[in-house]
């Protein structure tokens, strides 16, 4: 591929016009939408009008008058369509861990004589914190969490599992699993199935309701690019809806909260997933973030992913670089990231930083480089492989500042 | 009292030089600071820098180099000296309703032999909610949630009670339990204490660690003036510290977050009471309203406090407007807040309120008015209850806009 090439696949992106929806530093490419979703313009006007006119100016009336009582469940529609749920099935609020624990527990609730929670050795560690938060609480036998690779899912199915939760894109590698294959095996076993979509919602289609999914949870933080530590989104399927109760039962999931009164008598539908009041301002953020998806077609996102992420893995080959790559090569089975492993991973993505290119780094070798396609371009790619290239022939990463591990993220 | 010595108040207050600090609408008496704080004015340049240059600029390295990872720490640390914590025993996480829950949770690791959370029948009611969602996880007789009336909790109080939870301030009359007479007595039971601050924090001077209390929960929107749905606050006194766990261990609690290991090792200290990644919007907006706090005196915050209490009373009592006070008349036993019932307390608050006087109403009857001592006037006082006289002489609350109940706060 030459660059003329790669400036004929910018022009012919149907989504190139979509950049200039985000604000993003000059003499930067960003490729870790996948941690940190970029900022859309629009979010700081929204910010601003809830700042200065809903809470400064309107202040206590704006429970009613600007509708933040709200708030969780219509954010909760726009995500819907972006994972393929019909209206009244999924609910905005919380963190992704949080949200989890409320479904895990309603597994438990709704399949009193199972026991085991199965997922997958290598699931994004929350989930199976989560899992193991929930476990301890009883004593010995009456919950247990298991994991397995994602090969022996399968065989360790059994009538024991109260429900299989699995990530559907790896955090690490990016690989997507069957969702309905796998939600299939667990029914077969009587399980349910909880999918956590956090590194999938935004980059691709998704069907939950086709796929026949019991349960999901998400992030909003990453490609719904609803800002740092934006509110979570937990999906329950219609037919379980009026058989479910959760433990984090907080007076805004109460039916009628306003009257205080002293026992809790769960909201209808969603509504009693929701638990404390949630922050107006972190999930206006959200919801001002989520008009980009308005128009956007899924399907032309999942296809520009792929292109970016394959054209990633060419120009790294081609360049003879010496990274093991650990993602799929076939970008079907690959979420909008290209993960590389090499024995300096942590060196080489700090001297890529320190040169305008962000990715991240995963324990022990792992380097991450997401593709967000709304504003991630072809001549982006290309330009963060030859200055990685660069990194790694001039052995810039074993400048000192650069081996000394302090980043978090 | 004539209008010249309320100015005088006015004048020789000490507190006066806040209200500057508040953006406040125009023509309007904000009585409802007891249920969403003011907004700070320091709060939107500084949620303009996290947009717009922590966010959008410094994007996914924000975490380290603007030290978003520390955030909960940080701004629990400046809670601290506001509730008579020493440093660090205070995190700045999730809602007061999940914070409760972790607590909850807690107490029954640090006591299995004892089966029952007591708390007050009108206690907040997510407090009770929290604690009956908690037991409703376990079989019969594992964990119960019994209620009492302020009066009866001596009596009721056992060998079998795991924890007394009780809100300092109660919500609908204002009146403050006498805290440490309460945690001793809980203590000479054996029993835990856990503190809902949320009604209190911002309000008068609380001495958690000089009483001796466990735990305790608080909410960040309300005295504080962090924000709508500003993230909530959880003390555990540093004795108990080592010797806990609580359930919901999602990532950002865990020892390593970064290492991503499959098994979660709880934080040292308070971090272990994180959970899932926290909104750095909303916790950024809190962060810049506890500034206002550094230079105040908590002890001139209740002081004037009462005194506008005072003053309300007695001008409502002067004007003869057959209003139920329900509140303590002693302002020592008050709260920064005055309640009164009528059968048309519904109705005169909507009059009220579209005559720019805004408290809240809660039902059956009762109506709220808030004093936060860091933006009220005396002025603003008298001009209340002169709207109030007016509103009920005149009966304008029979208005059809006033009768029709379509508020939820």
């Amino acid at each position: 591929l030459s660059l003329a090439n790669i400036q004929e696949l910018d022009d012919a992106d149907v989504l190139a016009g979509y950049r200039s929806l985000f604000s993003l530093p000059p003499n930067t490419i960003y490729l870790d939408g996948n941690s940190l979703g970029a900022m859309p313009i629009g979010v700081t006007s929204r910010i601003k009008n809830t700042l200065e006119k809903e809470w400064s100016q309107d202040l206590i009336l704006s429970w009613n008058t600007n509708n933040w009582i709200d708030l969780p469940l219509n954010v909760g529609e726009k995500i819907a369509p972006l994972i393929g749920a019909s209206s009244g099935q999924v609910i905005c609020t919380d963190t992704t861990s949080v949200n989890l624990f409320k479904l895990l527990a309603t597994a438990m609730k709704l399949k009193p004589d199972r026991h085991e929670i199965l997922s997958q050795i290598d699931n994004f560690p929350t989930d199976l914190y989560m899992a193991q938060g929930l476990a301890g609480m009883f004593p010995d036998n009456r919950l247990s969490v298991h994991t397995c690779t994602e090969d022996e899912i399968s065989n360790t199915l059994s009538t024991d599992t109260l429900v299989l939760m699995l990530t559907h894109t790896n955090f690490r590698t990016g690989k997507i699993h069957d969702m309905k294959a796998l939600t299939r095996l667990a029914h077969e076993k009587g399980a349910l199935v909880i999918w956590d979509l956090s590194h999938s919602t935004g980059a691709m289609p998704i069907h939950l309701d086709a796929c026949g999914v019991d349960m999901a949870v998400g992030c909003g933080y990453k490609y719904l690019n609803g800002g740092p530590g934006a509110p979570a989104f937990l999906y329950l399927t219609r037919s379980l809806q009026n058989k479910v109760s959760q433990p984090l039962s907080g007076w805004m999931g109460h039916e009628k909260p306003f009257d205080f009164n002293p026992l809790y008598d769960p909201g209808k539908g969603m509504r009693q997933y929701l638990c404390g009041t949630p922050s107006v301002l972190a999930m206006a953020g959200l919801d001002a973030a989520l008009d980009i998806f308005a128009t956007v077609d899924l399907q032309q996102i999942q296809s520009k992913s792929q292109q970016l992420g394959d054209l990633f893995i060419s120009l790294v080959s081609q360049a003879h670089l010496d990274l093991n790559l650990i993602s799929p090569t076939d970008g079907r089975l690959r979420g909008s990231q290209v993960s590389f492993t090499h024995p300096e991973g942590y060196s080489i993505m700090q001297a890529l930083i320190a040169k305008g290119v962000i990715g991240d780094f995963r324990e022990p070798d792992i380097m991450r480089f997401g593709f967000a396609p709304l504003y991630i371009r072809y001549a982006d790619v290309e330009a963060a492989v030859t200055t990685m290239k660069n990194v790694i022939e001039e052995k810039a990463y074993f400048a000192p500042q650069y081996q000394m591990k302090n980043q978090v993220t």
